[in-house]
């Protein structure tokens, strides 16, 4: 059996361009003993990765690599005690349309009646991070005025609902006229910002936000959050959720210190991983479950159609292509 | 009676200026009931005191408003039931010689053998900062790495010694090789990097941290805290006491930007400010007392003798004229 693998062909400098992925069809080995054939049904593309290429994010990415991503696959054949076929399985995955496993690391997925997809987006790790990042970092109390940038897309949609759902006044940070609408008429925010339309970012963030910003929720990083970090109130909080203005910077990126302000303003800046999180994956899933259900928590899953296509769809993320998450269905 | 009092003359522009401040005369009116007659014997000077001037620090000082720190002062006339004369008192005073008080906001100083002017320096806030910001934000674990930026000055010659009572490697970063030996020989640190003296921050830093950075204390900001922050390993943490080197700023300052380092290796970055623990100040003295009785707390106090020099110390913070705590004796 044949299957086609999508490498990294070499490490893109500045913004991932098609050239940097190579797809080559590679022979199946026949499974053994222990072994699963999956078939690999969804991928989830993600702006870390673009971070791994450059190091920043660990494990690297290098040339040559087999890309990878958290994706889910059926159980085509099984030779493994712990898996039937039909089984749908979630883990990380290489970027292969087959492939052969032992199955460690991975679990079947129950879906609960949800779209498998919704388990690579709110559902998995990217909502989870919203929620354990909010309540743990950001710690939000109702009144409070939340700020989140990359609005729209994955992470921040779903952050910015949360927000509103823990009584916060919530203005989003997005790139179009239509992510802005879309946030406030769907996602229920109080205010948007098209920051490519806006002469100051800084004065809009003053003008939707007039008693200033007590919990910044960052997915991008660069100018956008220089901008509303200068408008914090005291014993603000800062939650560093991800930083893509940054991860296609070739060289160190310069802006305004941020040191003077913190000690100003006592103000909290908190890195936040996901994998941190692991042992309360269950719980958070349950909540975000139940708000959907309840019709609480609105979702956008942008849903790219074929294998060939993932390189594409990662690229998409830094010209915002994504409404929502970023998925390809193999 | 007459008193001298000292002005901000005018706002300073980068460093302060001799000539930013201005000495008048005034006559003090005679006590009321429910009043005090306070001669003042010693002023703390610190750096916060130039952030109000450009109002980072709150409430700012405007030009013509008397100068105010924290100092130490005995009753000479009592019309007040709870004081008498000779009683020592601490609080924030005006900086004047001698001044009519109606006793709110200052208490009676139990010395307790102690040098009055220690509840200036490292019995007072400046110890009290060391221990708290560490104890709270640092959160030492035995066997880390700890670097103090400031680490000959009044907080940072306090924290990096705590950091050694709470099992930390200490390297300590100053304007001197002077210092360095001082903090070496006397305080006990492990290392001491004299900036002045030194191609490149960063480099000596991870010469003195083979295994990276776990906390940094940050007095000063600025291009030593870009290089100590780039050394940082996953989940340090960076208490930000103090930012000296950007207060006489009269501009924004640009340095590399942090988020992308926060959000790879996790960071915690958080603003710390000594009022917000007063409830805590009696136990933090008890324990500040305890260490310096048993030998393990060393600390050192520049005294400069006589009213009218105020200025001249306040201004000696910002070409490091000071080991340990700044005092002026009145």
């Amino acid at each position: 059996m044949k299957s086609k693998v999508i490498k990294l062909a070499g490490l893109p400098v500045g913004i991932p361009q098609a050239a940097n992925f190579t797809m080559v069809v590679e022979v199946l080995p026949t499974i053994q003993n222990g072994q699963l054939l999956l078939k690999t049904l969804y991928f989830s593309v993600d702006p870390y990765l673009r971070a791994k290429m450059s190091g920043g994010h660990q494990p690297p990415l290098y040339a040559g690599d087999i890309m990878y991503s958290r994706g889910i696959a059926e159980v085509m054949e099984s030779k493994h005690p712990g898996f039937n076929p039909g089984d749908k399985v979630i883990s990380f995955f290489e970027w292969r349309e087959h492939l052969v496993h032992n199955g460690e690391g991975i679990s079947i997925l129950d879906n609960k009646g949800f779209q498998l997809s919704n388990y690579l987006g709110v559902l998995g790790t990217t909502g989870l991070s919203a929620y354990f990042a909010l309540a743990d970092i950001g710690k939000p109390k109702a009144g409070e005025t939340m700020v989140v940038s990359g609005a729209a897309g994955a992470v921040g949609s779903i952050a910015g609902q949360i927000g509103k759902l823990m009584g916060c006044r919530v203005i989003g940070i997005a790139g179009s006229n239509d992510k802005v609408e879309w946030m406030r008429s769907v996602l229920g925010f109080d205010g948007g910002i098209n920051y490519k339309n806006t002469p100051s970012i800084a004065d809009e963030v003053a003008r939707f936000c007039p008693n200033g910003v007590d919990i910044y929720f960052d997915n991008v990083g660069g100018v956008i959050s220089d901008s509303v970090i200068s408008r914090m109130n005291n014993y603000g909080r800062v939650v560093v959720c991800g930083s893509i203005a940054d991860y296609n910077d070739t060289d160190v990126n310069f802006g305004p210190r941020l040191l003077p302000l913190v000690v100003y303003k006592k103000l909290l800046i908190q890195g936040f991983l996901i994998a941190d999180y692991r042992d309360r994956f269950a719980e958070g899933i349950v909540q975000l479950q139940q708000w959907i259900t309840a019709g609480k928590l609105q979702f956008a899953e942008t849903i790219i159609d074929g294998f060939d296509h993932l390189p594409e769809a990662f690229i998409g993320l830094f010209n915002g292509r994504n409404e929502g998450k970023m998925i390809v269905r193999v």
